[in-house]
């Protein structure tokens, strides 16, 4: 049987692109974080809540991009507002950064780049693969979806990260951007996020949409984004799920 | 054996991703274009040299981004550029591009994305993969060097395009927004490519490089480009001997 792209509803457009969110869609940052700043503070004979470490450092992630979203700072890449956010959580956990060598923290810093994937993940995006572009649509930086990349094995066709777009979700030029580089009108893409806000930020830029649970993405109490909070294109428990969805 | 990456002789830095020019370097543009140009001659009954045609074509890329290079046009991506000339090399050919529909101009304009690999890419950038980032460093888009690498099979880790860097090769400015991408180090960088101008800008923007040769990638009559006329750090008969040389 021969392949034949799924068509949304929404947009009327066949799919041709699906791309993913890919913190907390695609790898899980909370266990993947956690583990490497347990290690960090095993070697610094410290102690840790180190969910707690992973969950404040995430915390610091959208008000530093809101910074850069609302024009009152220069575009700086993910990277870096990490590095930056770090300083303020190490202090927080009661190290402090500046009798910590530089090294020690680039390498703390570069947990964003070792996260594992989703126990679905990598078979779901080999199949989604076979019928469709896939690529990361993620605030990260190229480079760090790329170490992240192949550390976890994701099989990207493309990855354009939020330094090519100079946008951050969910401004409408992070979306309309990623579309333009593929050379799709912004229907024949698909955002799969386990975040409705994600989400509800793509549809208004008029890509196609699907939802994917993570219920434990914030750990065992979570409480937002356990289910689909709008009529999604597709909603689905993984991404191996979703890859059947789509006739993948 | 641990992998221990190759270290370029002439930047003094280890080498992490390994970039390749792909028309002419990685895939045999030539022979692709030629091909689907006489298929398409044959659906329309007509004669055609369709080496000549293929050879006419790319010779107007060159003045293309040159007009843009120079600053006399804004940026416009390949794909534009093959499409503008396409109607030139119709008319020189003896066919009337207005009275074509456009969606053959424009699939015709796809040859590009469709071409064929050399016999020994597939195998040689896997191996180079191994042990290093791979990538195109090329003045296509991102759409049509994606398309191409779906079409032929080439496992690119990440691709860059030029209208990403915004800058066509050999303006500096390309090689080092693609370095920068990477968040690598310009010497961390090594360009291969079959065009010895192409490495030539490559060193003087500070990346390793190494040299393929590609001695029929104008036909049996080619005279440029047969061997290198530089001590570049690496030189090879294919992809695969380029990846022994690195020690992938």
């Amino acid at each position: 049987m021969k392949f034949k792209p799924y068509r949304s509803p929404s947009t009327g457009c066949e799919v041709r692109a699906v791309l993913f969110d890919t913190f907390g869609t695609v790898v899980d940052w909370r266990t993947g974080v956690a583990r490497q700043a347990a290690a960090f503070a095993a070697a610094h004979r410290q102690d840790l809540d180190a969910e707690a470490f992973a969950d404040d450092w995430r915390s610091l992630y959208q008000p530093a991009m809101e910074a850069i979203r609302s024009g009152s700072r220069e575009f700086a890449t993910l990277d870096t507002l990490h590095r930056e956010n770090l300083d303020q959580v190490l202090r927080h956990h009661g190290f402090d950064p500046d009798r910590l060598d530089a090294r020690t923290l680039e390498e703390l810093n570069r947990s964003w780049h070792r996260l594992p994937p989703w126990p679905d993940s990598l078979e779901g995006l080999a199949s989604v693969r076979r019928g469709y572009i896939v690529g990361p649509l993620s605030n990260g930086n190229t480079s760090l979806l790329l170490d992240m990349a192949r550390n976890a094995g994701l099989p990207w066709d493309v990855i354009i990260g939020s330094d090519m777009t100079r946008a951050y979700k969910p401004l409408p030029a992070a979306y309309l951007r990623t579309a333009e580089f593929l050379d799709f009108r912004p229907g024949a893409v698909m955002l799969v996020a386990a975040h409705n806000n994600d989400l509800r930020a793509a549809r208004e830029a008029g890509l196609a949409t699907a939802f994917i649970a993570r219920p434990t993405e914030y750990g065992q109490g979570q409480v937002a984004d356990l289910a689909p909070e709008s009529d999604w294109d597709l909603s689905a428990s993984s991404i191996t799920e979703l890859a059947h969805e789509l006739g993948a």
